[in-house]
């Protein structure tokens, strides 16, 4: 492209790169760089680059931190008895800001799919058995997402902890608060009934 | 919040200072930052960096460069009678990209907006004025937005040039191409009337 001179080209090239963006947006966002306090753009530069360089992943439970072991995992306080497994960090994030859940986490960096040749060696199990064997884990709670690859997931990893005896449970799947039943879809519906309570 | 490691919040929250991002897309993105190549995450730093760095504007047209004067000005084999004035760097590219108009520009950063208090000395508008005493320019082509702004802009520099005996013009504003009668707004379908040509 010769409309741009080179180094906002480059800006523009390495934005659109980003999930979402696209050509026009990298184009509004460059603009939007060019145009802020040097101070600004600079910080903005620092915290990518800080941010790459400091984080990395808990031995432990594979959450993302700049500290190992995490702060999760270093709180005493936290509720030994139970494990959450979820698929990613961002679900570590989630879950926390529902501000209910005590227990510790851990992050399985992705979902069984063997359509694409991801199987239960290649998301972050291996770690989850050891700890099993070394802590006072009374329940596992699997909150994969309520897709085929997630479910697969918490099928995989029920199976394999039975033997041990330890309690496993799955998050509700079923109509959304403020959700309405008339645009539900099917399957939805399905999972809502089969989960009903008793009142 | 405490949900995100330090430098984590740190990127989360220098993204959403974006325009267009939320506190949700600064989340993805930041995730998603830290899940690339560490390579890729310093080429965007890096690219931030040095495009703020040196990037500047054109001493003649006011236009984003990183040489001066631009490749635009720079430019010995474009047409010198005309000079194509617009609000930003943006609409340079704009225009660049219809590959039609081979004459100069000349990029006021703003529009006069007394609502706002930006007045005529507050947009790049001296330094025309020099360009139109120095240069054999015959025909201005007054390219601000159709908005109040811009006509407001057009109108003043058209008044402040009409003295110099230079032609000055203005680009023209009707139904977009493509676009549907029907759902046109009242005052384009106007302007489309008024700017009907003989066929």
């Amino acid at each position: 492209m010769k409309y741009y001179a080179k180094p906002l080209n480059k800006l523009i090239n390495e934005l659109s790169k980003l999930p979402g963006i696209g050509g026009k947006t990298a184009q509004r966002l460059a603009f939007h760089i060019l145009s802020m306090d040097d101070k600004e753009a600079l910080d903005l530069a620092d915290a990518i680059r800080s941010a790459k360089e400091s984080m990395t992943y808990c031995s432990v439970c594979g959450n993302l931190t700049d500290t190992d072991p995490c702060a999760i995992c270093a709180d005493e306080s936290r509720d030994k008895s139970v494990i959450c497994i979820v698929e990613s960090p961002k679900d570590v994030v989630a879950m926390e800001k529902i501000r209910e859940y005590r227990g510790y986490y851990h992050v399985l960096h992705g979902a069984i799919s063997p359509m694409d040749g991801i199987g239960p060696d290649d998301i972050n199990l291996k770690s989850l058995i050891v700890r099993l064997q070394d802590e006072a884990v009374k329940e596992i709670i699997i909150a994969t997402n309520p897709n085929i690859e997630g479910e697969a997931t918490a099928m995989y990893i029920a199976r394999l902890i039975k033997p041990s005896g330890i309690k496993c449970s799955r998050i509700a799947h079923g109509i959304p608060v403020g959700g309405d039943l008339e645009y539900a879809d099917e399957v939805t519906l399905l999972k809502a009934m089969e989960g009903r309570r008793e009142l």
